[in-house]
């Protein structure tokens, strides 16, 4: 058989036997193998839970899949929180027809993905809708890590701090668009999607305050989240922003602002100005993090939940959330 | 607006406006309402893990909805696995056009199930898929619970166990297929579609081995997964299996086998046979086990893994794992 068929979902023979062909070589360890309906793992006194869907279309391109991008996406919402990402639920809905060798990459992504972030994948589930109600494959990642000693919180953050990121923007969101209309850049772009555990690790010391992964909605988006959390404004100055040539190219070719374009392999870092040189310097030891960059600070006495951005003019405008939507299925 | 657009799929304003309008109006708790990249929860020294994605159609049927099913389905695996559910994530994938009126009325069921069950959904994600990508609504949920002193274990099973179903089976598929294919039966059917958690508090206790919620499936195939694992040989017996009249009237019409019918509020439960009459005695206590009764037993000298029916007129036959598909997106 080379297509999934909607018996592979039937919870009968065929599922299991697509759980004991294509599953268990993958996913191996002392939680998953006992296939209970759940996995009893260690725990914690603190944990931290988060959840995402992926419905990236295509499902394969530069720098990644769907299934890296699965296991990453959630990885990452754990780091940035302060935890120590522990353990993977993976909940699959595949549409009928769905070549079992694209699923097997997709699965052996997965699985390699988590391994080389030492988290562990618990649980799984597989649906199977028929052939036109859902495109190709969705997954859902659910994450469960231990919270670290040192905390981070929007509520922590005061004028002064400086904004730092860890990376180039918008590779991601570049990447996928590129692959999926078809574009040729001089310079090809490939996405950033990789997992953060290992890059905050290095940095995350006294003076982080709180981190945050800039995905959907990207830079723009994001730090208008944090400013209305904490309440504070936040200046970021155009010409810090670190971006690769193909991206600033690209950006310039279609008109879109590297501000409000996705990113899989970042992080916002919002430190005290005390700590900020150290981090930096942590950040560009690590192979995730050498175009780390300060791009901002937050300001005294401006209108709290504003983000405004320092043109390379030297003018200032206001960077809203973003509007609409720039690129659907972007993760 | 009125439908679900691409746009409140985009991580940016819309997004934040959905989240705003409909699921905080729903979903409030110290955990979620942070607003974080993940909440953070207490944990306990051994915790449960489980996920489930749910691709129902209907989405809407006699007895329940896709929200309330998704949070039963996942509040059941860790019930059923020993213990006590706490806290619940929850995905959605929805497909552009969706009624706002309808997503409104399955977080609202999301809500109502968890805060009856005494469970906190603590996270959660909304992705919007292009018209015709999907159908309608996916929802993930993922749970986490803590694991009660007494653990269960199909490893525990032995010869001479009793084997409980916790009230009559099938009640969900038939429900779901004659709301699908617009049946009508003498005795309307509904979905059992209902938390467990309950239920088995009641009569969780020494001498309950092992317990399993039959859903995709059914009550057969859900048999040999626990015979294979425990490397026993189980018998039912056919006259002993609930079964309420619309259901048998359905199996007769349209030539259904109920042991492959899947439910969504029973559990099977290996109990020894000191403790048996006790337990069966709780269940019949609490208003979800007034039909609980013994089904079979775990034989002695036959072959592992084996599952066998004694019928009506007293022959044997075996009982495979579900061949095929029965109905497709039960659950």
């Amino acid at each position: 058989m080379e297509r999934i068929s909607l018996a592979h979902g039937s919870g009968g023979r065929l599922s299991h036997e697509l759980v004991n062909t294509i599953l268990k070589k993958h996913f191996t360890n002392s939680y998953l193998d006992k296939m209970n309906d759940a996995a009893i793992v260690p725990g914690s006194p603190s944990i931290a839970v988060t959840t995402d869907s992926f419905v990236i279309s295509p499902l394969f391109f530069k720098g990644g899949d769907i299934g890296k991008l699965a296991v990453c996406g959630t990885i990452n919402d754990l780091a940035v929180s302060g935890a120590e990402a522990k353990f993977l639920t993976v909940g699959l809905i595949i549409e009928e027809g769905f070549l079992i060798s694209d699923l097997e990459k997709i699965v052996a992504s997965i699985a390699e993905t988590a391994s080389e972030a030492g988290v562990c994948v618990v649980a799984g589930d597989t649906k199977v809708v028929e052939k036109g109600n859902a495109d190709g494959i969705f997954i859902n990642t659910t994450g469960i890590g231990y919270v670290k000693n040192h905390t981070v919180d929007p509520a922590f953050i005061q004028s002064g701090d400086l904004i730092l990121v860890t990376g180039t923007i918008g590779d991601h969101e570049i990447a996928v668009l590129s692959e999926r209309e078809g574009l040729q850049f001089d310079t090809p772009v490939i996405s950033d999607c990789a997992p953060l555990n290992g890059l905050i690790d290095e940095f995350f010391m006294q003076g982080v305050k709180c981190m945050r992964d800039p995905t959907r909605g990207g830079v723009g988006t994001t730090l208008n989240e944090l400013a209305r959390q904490a309440g504070v404004c936040i200046m970021i100055e155009e010409e810090k922003l670190p971006l690769q040539s193909g991206v600033e190219g690209a950006c310039g070719m279609l008109g879109l602002d590297p501000l409000y374009l996705a990113n899989e392999g970042k992080s916002l870092v919002v430190v005290s100005p005390e700590a900020a040189e150290d981090v930096l310097e942590r950040m560009h030891r690590h192979p995730l993090g050498i175009n780390a960059a300060c791009i901002g600070k937050v300001l005294d006495n401006e209108e709290p939940g504003l983000v405004l951005l320092e043109t390379v003019f030297g003018s200032k405008r206001i960077v809203p959330m973003l509007e609409g939507e720039h690129l659907p299925r972007i993760c």
